[in-house]
């Protein structure tokens, strides 16, 4: 192994340079945006992504091992090639070991040569992402379980659900990445079973919606487990997985599948000694600097997030919001100026043509936040009632005491429901109590609406609710 | 002819009398939830509708004769029995044909017996509705030629289509009712004509969005005639239309559909004195009082509201409008509160598979109600581009210079297009920038969206040209 000693490859002279740490979606995005604004006569972009991948669509694995994607590379936004046509030194296969803020450096590993050296910096972005909770258990690195984090994960999975011979798969967890899953595993003709830890699949929402899924996915002839922790994991004689044991039961299982969530890769950042909030990720501020480093960003999975509605910071790892901080860095890195204000906690998934959408708090989350809040719970329809193909949707929704604010909306339904959420997702932002949101002009004709839209009938019932509390 | 000398059926003592002239969506409304509030021994209710039905969905009649919904029943939200069953005296058949402002007084005329009475009122709903824009051109009245404004209309058209032997049909007019009427005569297997006076079909939307609208329509096979003005119908030795005649052409039909459009029915308001607006709707306030009158309410289409966007009056004849002008006339005749703000002009439709959406202001308006803006127009898709189904959306979205607010959006495309216009509705009405949109937390996942909504990315470039504006 060859290390050079202190700073290499200094800059040109009137070069900066901007160094940036992991090649997905924030990392890259960042990269491109500062590209834009910088020539690379004025800012030398350097990369490194420590896996085989760069900018890919992680959300859409499922979709791949479902067979709706029929192929891996669809999946990737843009290659290693494209990016540097674009002058971005895209170093792959490439890990960096140390942050070495005080002397505006990192360590970076060639993980094919081993190779290591030091690259300086003038200015950093972290995009280190997100790593997957594997469970300490028994079993659980035999062959036949798998994580779905990365493109590589998918295709272990892909490969081992071509080759292996029983249709039994289970899956542990049962939130977006779970429920997804059990999709793609029911399309590829396996028998499913759910393992959940929580009271009912989908923790995100409450439970009384939650359960409208668990209905939904048994309807599916998908077994849903609730209450269940995972002991260990079985082997057979051959090494690989055979069962699920829970604290009740055994659950025979050719396949496993894990997705239990993820956490944020705070590693390297810890080590350097940079601000690390309550739920593990970077703090930055509002042009996603890391709090008190001019020079340093952060953005993606590895961040925790302003909540718009609590106050509190969270963290939420979507590619939605990677892609957001990751053009805001490269704009105030390249030069220019934004901002991310922050979420309100949207997100919308699908287990085959059930709807499942969120945005804002759920009832835990108000109590916590220490808002005294009235719920609702309506029916709807997605369309007219009389129109072809009309399905029921449940809409909750949660208002503030006395202010009657918007503080959150739940949505488990048919085509439509999902991206209704989005209306609550701007009244959140806009800070729309229930009573203004029941005179929202949206879109109404007999094929996309009743004359009421389900979320104006729910901001109905939620403006009563608040008038009458008496708290 | 009967008709009684001065008030008649004068209220009980202690009791008030609401006279409600429309028994169609914004009346009965009214009625309803004032009936609500009160008890038939505080309020008494009198509906006056001088038609066969009652609070039923026009905006269905086009999905009734293309065969999508079954039978005309369907369309009837609430029967008059069900409205009478709920303690309200509706009077079908009997056309209000006088207001008497001064004597708090209406005369009715029973349209079976022509008996003509006076019912006084403590406080009055006039919920007149529109009537459609019949041209006076020789043949209109010819047999062959129908409207679509009730379901009278709607009966009158099938059974001409279950008649008529010849399978071509031409449809005057081409917006909201145009588009959905020639949808609705392509599935019934007719060969459609469009004829069109303005620039491009659906001229709610700017005219490089209607031609969208217009080339989609092409590859439906429906034949788009821009720019052209009908001057006769001709008509055969039978006496039955066979061509529309324009100022260039002629075009065979055995049935032709009038959608053209409709005007404020107002002719009992202004016989009145009652105050009336530029576009010929009544002029209310923001609890729908007609102005200058503290117990007479009006509201649905015989109304002007304001639009929130332009500050102006507009008339926007639909029922969603209607039906939350119902709610707040009954809240506020009923002794309770609610204002209904005004609009931002949210309208979506569809022909076969394309979606259209429009809200706010077009170029035209933005120009009208003197703002100096900014235009962007983008593509995207409707979902991930590597997600099965994933198809092309364009969406339109107008700033203001300067301050960057929002004006208006448009978007044609395919599933999952029209709804998405609520995103900019809601952000219309909170007086949101284009820059403040950029960071909305919009639902992502494959199947709905790519990891940039659509409506983000038209507010990322709308943005950018909002900096670049040097005006």
């Amino acid at each position: 192994m060859s290390m050079s000693d202190g700073r290499t490859n200094d800059t040109k002279r009137g070069t900066e340079r901007l160094v940036v740490i992991g090649g997905d979606a924030a990392g890259m995005s960042a990269a491109s945006q500062a590209r834009r604004l910088k020539t690379p006569g004025e800012l030398e972009i350097v990369a490194f992504e420590r896996g085989n991948f760069t900018s890919y669509s992680a959300c859409g694995i499922p979709y791949w091992v479902s067979g709706d994607v029929p192929e891996r590379d669809r999946l990737i936004a843009r290659s290693a090639e494209e990016h540097r046509a674009r002058d971005i030194d895209l170093r792959m296969r490439t890990e960096v070991t140390e942050i070495d803020v005080p002397g505006g450096r990192v360590r970076a590993r060639d993980l094919e040569s081993g190779a290591e050296s030091w690259t300086s910096y003038d200015k950093l972005v972290i995009a280190t992402g997100a790593r997957p909770i594997r469970p300490s258990l028994p079993g659980v690195d035999a062959p036949g379980v798998h994580g779905v984090q990365t493109l590589d994960d998918g295709q272990a999975l892909l490969d081992t659900l071509t080759t292996v011979e029983g249709r039994r798969a289970v899956v542990v967890g049962a939130g977006y990445i779970g429920v997804e899953m059990a999709e793609a595993l029911i399309k590829r003709g396996y028998e499913v079973t759910v393992l959940n830890r929580s009271e009912e699949p989908m923790s995100t929402l409450d439970p009384d919606m939650g359960r409208l899924v668990h209905d939904a996915m048994e309807g599916l002839g998908i077994t849903m487990v609730n209450d269940a922790e995972v002991t260990k994991l079985l082997t057979g004689d051959d090494g690989r997985v055979r069962a699920v044991a829970t604290q009740d039961a055994e659950y025979p299982a050719d396949v496993v599948v894990l997705g239990i969530g993820v956490r944020p890769e705070t590693t390297l950042a810890r080590a350097a000694g940079l601000p690390v909030g309550a739920h593990g990720g970077l703090l930055t501020d509002l042009a996603m600097r890391v709090r008190g480093h001019e020079n340093i960003w952060a953005g993606g999975d590895c961040v925790e997030v302003l909540d718009l509605v609590s106050g509190q910071e969270r963290h939420i790892p979507l590619g939605t919001h990677a892609n957001k901080h990751g053009q805001v860095i490269g704009a105030n890195a390249g030069g220019g100026y934004a901002t991310f204000p922050g979420v309100v906690g949207t997100a919308v998934s699908k287990v085959c043509d059930l709807e499942i959408a969120r945005t804002g708090l759920r009832e835990k989350d108000a109590h916590q936040a220490g808002f005294r809040f009235t719920s609702v719970t309506i029916e709807s329809t997605n369309r007219a009632g009389y129109y072809p193909g009309a399905a029921l949707m449940t809409v909750k929704m949660l208002a503030e005491h006395r202010t009657g604010r918007l503080l959150g909306v739940q949505i488990v339904g048919r085509e439509g429901a999902a991206k209704r959420v989005d209306i609550a997702a701007v009244a959140l932002t806009a800070g729309m109590t229930v009573e203004q949101m029941t005179a929202l002009d949206l879109g109404y004709a007999p094929p996309f609406s009743p004359v009421w839209d389900p979320i104006l009938v729910a901001a109905r019932k939620a403006s009563t609710a608040v008038r009458k509390s008496t708290s």
